[in-house]
């Protein structure tokens, strides 16, 4: 039976991995400085005997060490902490810095000093920057990402690959698309709602619509990451996202408006890039978790159109209702 | 003509890279923390009117944005500054944090502010990792770097491309093989000679011999930068490296102990690598360099053969003699 740390633990992929572990009758230690993790999520598992949350900086190494000294016997680490806003991150390269690779640091220090057998990482398909029309495969080259973000995941990756080297028995490697469903915290859909709740006339898209992406609903990208921690390995690296290649942000819009305000407007930018260091088309390869006997149940236009669903619930009660 | 700020400027190659610059009647202010640089090889610099040489800490955003607002209109920043001793780091992950990787970030924090146009990266061939017999081009994949040295590298090469993205008009990327010559500061061969010099007899290895690299001569390696540097782009990597395969650490052994006690017995190890994050054999593919018109003088035996000599009298005088 794991013991689980989860760091970045009151943020939403957290919030539906913590709720997996709990029902399987597995432990688990959620950390998280709150700066974006939402205090109500954690809340709501702390009714559950075998779940603790503790408000600390995953970035600061010695806090980790001596977080992880006080609980014996972790198993695994889900470092899940990093900044998820990724236009704030390339406006101060300090965010992405801190909150996305010095938690990783801060995360393998512990892990080091108190010998965890097992770290998985929630990478991102942000450490690919722009291959254009490539099908990308997990061992694809250049790796060139774009934004901060993305560079940061890199530096995480690489990071953990060094201390598989030296000390760190075994890394499972998700590299996440993006993710949706509830409790929602940032993202396209949840921006979209917003606009539409304070200007129900009219939605305003940055870019030109035309960018494609990928989406995976939260309850299958936590069902790919348990998958992948039972396949045996020592450094495993995959790409997990639904089968499709996406879907495009006029689609998203167009959802989001039908079920908020079907008499919105909805007005395009003329930029094919939503912002500095947005990926408009990507075409994801998720063969190689396939293979393993993985397959999502959603695909992204019926992720997308059910998380429209669930969180449009969630922001008409301002509340977490999961 | 070019106004060059050099980071590890008290560095092997940074010493040879500035004697060029200078020589072309540009200008060059020098960097060092003094950590692991030698202030011996920039008093001889000092004499230069068009050089000068600050102390200061890279990793520093402040203090490096405090700097480059004291010198007008840099032109370009070679930044070289990194920890150079690589079995360090695997000891110490901190280490590469802060001089190999943290170094980067200050320097990015300071081009951004000042508006630099032109960076040029010292990476490595480290970024790599152990690819096997796989002939390593530049676009290769996947990237798994097996020391803290290459994975901060690889980190460094990250937030340069996402900086490129976002503010920094150009940037060339380096990827160094291991290269020798003097003012040397650390490498195999200044070990080898400190043993010799210490037991005449006998020379311990560490690994089996068998351990295969390729190895490049400073002057070449500065001819490969100043060439790629006029080379057009906005984003440009590059392996610099001999056209050979490399030369075993057994040739090498056996190259500094004919020239240094010729009666001394060598004594190899038996393991395939000399330490943790050690790549024993590297097929470094530098075609596509190559392919833009340079090309090395020396291959990776007279390299070494060269640097030997240069090396064993810069040890003998004690001093650095440039």
């Amino acid at each position: 039976m794991r013991k689980n740390v989860i760091t970045g633990g009151a943020g939403f992929i957290a919030f539906n991995l913590a709720q997996r572990l709990l029902a399987a009758g597995e432990t688990v230690i959620a950390l998280d400085d709150l700066s974006r993790g939402k205090r109500d999520a954690v809340r709501k598992l702390e009714t559950h005997p075998a779940f603790s949350f503790h408000q600390i900086d995953c970035s600061s190494s010695k806090d980790m060490i001596d977080l992880f000294g006080s609980v014996a016997d972790i198993t695994d680490v889900w470092h899940l902490a990093a900044n998820s806003d990724i236009p704030a991150g390339i406006e101060d390269p300090t965010i992405d810095l801190e909150r996305t690779f010095l938690t990783t640091v801060g995360t393998l220090a512990a892990i080091r000093v108190h010998k965890v057998p097992t770290l998985h990482f929630a990478s991102s398909s942000a450490i690919y920057g722009d291959l254009g029309t490539r099908k990308i495969v997990e061992d694809i080259g250049p790796l060139e990402p774009i934004s901060n973000y993305g560079a940061m995941k890199l530096a995480s990756e690489a990071q953990i690959r060094a201390a598989v080297e030296a000390y760190l028995p075994r890394a499972n490697i998700f590299r996440f698309p993006n993710v949706i469903g509830i409790p929602a915290t940032h993202g396209v859909i949840m921006d979209f709602i917003a606009k539409l709740q304070e200007t129900p006339t009219c939605l305003e898209v940055l870019g030109n619509g035309s960018q494609q992406k990928s989406y995976l609903h939260v309850d299958d990208l936590v069902n790919a990451m348990l998958h992948i921690a039972d396949l045996p390995g020592k450094y495993l690296v995959y790409n997990i996202g639904p089968l499709d290649d996406g879907i495009t942000v006029q689609e998203i819009a167009e959802l989001v408006r039908n079920y908020v305000a079907p008499q919105a407007e909805i007005h395009y930018g003329t930029e094919p890039r939503g912002w500095v260091g947005d990926v408009p088309r990507f075409y994801y390869s998720v063969q190689k978790l396939a293979e393993t006997g993985w397959s999502p149940r959603l695909g992204s236009h019926a992720a997308v159109k059910r998380s429209v669903i669930e969180i449009a619930d969630q922001e008409r009660q301002g509340t977490v209702t999961i």
